[in-house]
């Protein structure tokens, strides 16, 4: 019997609950013994419900059970997550979380303390939901991976999707979005790019094994796309999604990006993730899944369970760094799809530009490869409508 | 330092040597310690070359040093790969390979014999190729599977893209693969959907945890697709893909289908393979990759070579077993996209067909959902040009 707590009991923390009942014995098989579920930390009392004796409030009473091997940290954001993750560790209690404000934000410290402790602190839910990545990134150290790019917020994708195939504006797909329960109430951290700056941050550390921190990321949200991106989109055979993307040696950006449909990130719809790789040996290779959603998240936090089961006492790794990645330099250049009003902005690109058959009396054009600051200079005193990144190829 | 030798060095194993050199330093982290090839076994003598010292053309030399913990079974083909593998296994060695008919011939034989001598046989290899498939679908052994289905062959799916995005002909595209050295000068096994069975029923005997022969598998291949099966699939939305489908409870098959573009396998081109699954926690994902080839192919290897290093004189889990799975009876219902010619099918098929606009005064329409046999019992004399099974869902 592996006796477990889950520190957060709501939407993952409680889909964890669930799954390790409903698929009781796949996961012994999985683990190799019973898991089972011996404390919840949250503040509410879950009175009348099955999980009424299971509940404290103090932390202490967890980490001081023999019993305890492996603490499930659910609760998302910092504190008190990170004392609490802290406290486990120290007592050579492994953890797995969910939480990828608190792995960018302390996680390669947490790591330390794990390593010291002879236990492990693994985050496989952090990054796409039930997206099997970490986990087979891990089984690729044997490769020079030299480029990670993906779609990593399910609810940007949703509302691109919508936008796409529903041809609807940015606004109505939003409040879809937020009637479905894939947005917030308050989206900035998903639209305004911010969630997927989190996670290429993770991303980009693990595969350079160097630390990359989310305020390094160049961020760009979805807020300026428009049907009419949509149009120029169509006509040039690609789709516009959201990207985190990490090219070693670049800095790493969240931007949006026309996707050709010769790629596979082209057909990724709906609220799915999927993350694209590179490998000398391997080529590319693509993981995808569910990005988030009560279930799929809580398989991949079930994940982390079931390794770190295989492993008590040892510290597993897990790819984070204290050393911190001083080779992200230069800015990427990309082509640009530019709308804009009025003629000049053809001329203040150059002669190198294609231009595309104009809709709405706005001018259209795709500018020569330059990077966001050379745009930026370009662009000045132009009455630019919106710019978007071209990928060419990963 | 951890010796290992490799059987068979021609395309893949020599793939393997030269990753093992090129990524060295990668592979030693990775692996926890240096990795070195110490035999080549081989019938070429590789005179003049830097192999030229290592190779033996006795197995017992191998078998019998007691440096070798590790063999890359990379020769293909029944024997003597299956007598060297029991070999190698017998004496505690742990085998890893890429040989798909052994493993579906003989892998739940040869992984019996590994656990009895505390070893493992590894097979990431066999299916996919570089795509990261076995040790994906290995962590996710706290899922209830039931559902895997995917383009499992590169050389099939290069032509139906080439036929697609470039209008060619069947025997063109072929020819092009061939000249490309995608596909063999007999290009049977490929397009007649043998290789792609064999897949499935591994991938089929690993998610059912029981074994599925490969004789079992219902195999349809590509041989009939014609450049007008596109055009129907235009007016569709859909793309036309060889896929090889395992349902829990239902026949396993293999044949081409009509794949929606809502579906992530929709955009899976030229030589790629993915493979979809659906767990009841985690819903769909999907692993893509390259298929084939010597370098993603020689990684996959390495990634077993990794999993052996860390696992050394243990039997790891790889989820064969002997056990027949007799559970696959029913044969699962599709609608199908049918071409005809004169308009006789359209009244045999009945009411609930929907006929779509013709081209080339063949009819065409959709049919109702039924069984391959219930197909068959109502096209009995009449001239049905083709019929292709429509994925509606995964």
């Amino acid at each position: 019997m592996i006796d477990i707590a889950i520190l957060g009991c709501g939407t993952v923390g409680g889909g964890v609950a669930e799954l390790l009942e409903t698929n009781c014995e796949q996961v012994k098989a999985a683990a190799g013994d019973e898991v089972r579920v011996k404390y919840i930390l949250d503040i509410r009392d879950f009175k009348g419900t099955k999980y009424e004796n299971l509940v404290v409030n103090d932390i202490n009473i967890i980490v001081n059970d023999p019993d305890i091997k492996i603490i499930c940290e659910t609760m998302g954001g910092k504190e008190p997550a990170c004392s609490y993750s802290k406290l486990a560790l120290e007592h050579g209690i492994s953890v797995c979380t969910s939480n990828k404000e608190l792995v960018d934000f302390y996680g390669a410290e947490l790591s330390e303390i794990a390593k010291k402790n002879n236990c492990s602190y693994l985050f496989e839910a952090s990054v796409g939901g039930g997206t099997p990545l970490l986990r087979t990134l891990k089984t690729l150290r044997h490769e020079k991976i030299d480029k990670v790019m993906g779609i990593l917020n399910g609810t940007c994708n949703y509302i691109l999707t919508k936008m796409k195939y529903e041809n609807m504006e940015l606004a109505d797909a939003l409040k879809i979005a937020q009637d479905k329960g894939y947005a917030e109430r308050n989206p900035d951290a998903d639209i305004l790019g911010y969630d997927t700056a989190r996670k290429i941050a993770i991303l980009a550390s693990l595969v350079s094994g160097k630390r990359v921190h989310y305020e390094s990321v160049k961020c760009e949200g979805i807020t300026k796309i428009d049907k009419l991106d949509f149009k120029y989109a169509e006509m040039l055979n690609a789709n516009i999604k959201l990207l985190g993307v990490y090219n070693q040696g670049y800095e790493v950006i969240v931007a949006p990006f026309l996707i050709p449909n010769s790629n596979a990130l082209y057909g990724v719809n709906e609220a799915y993730n999927a993350i694209l790789f590179h490998g000398n040996m391997l080529s590319d290779a693509m993981i995808y899944g569910s990005g988030a959603g009560r279930y799929p998240t809580a398989s991949a936090v079930v994940s982390d369970v079931v390794e770190l089961a295989h492993n008590l006492n040892k510290f597993i790794y897990n790819g984070l760094s204290l050393e911190l990645n001083n080779d992200i330099k230069a800015e990427r250049k990309f082509k640009f799809l530019v709308r804009a009003a009025g003629q000049d902005a053809l001329s203040a690109f150059g002669n190198n530009i294609t231009e595309l058959e104009s809709i709405n009396s706005q001018c259209a054009f795709i500018t020569e490869a330059m990077t966001g600051a050379e745009f930026d200079a370009k662009a000045a005193g132009l009455d630019i409508k919106n710019k978007i990144r071209i990928l060419e190829a990963i």
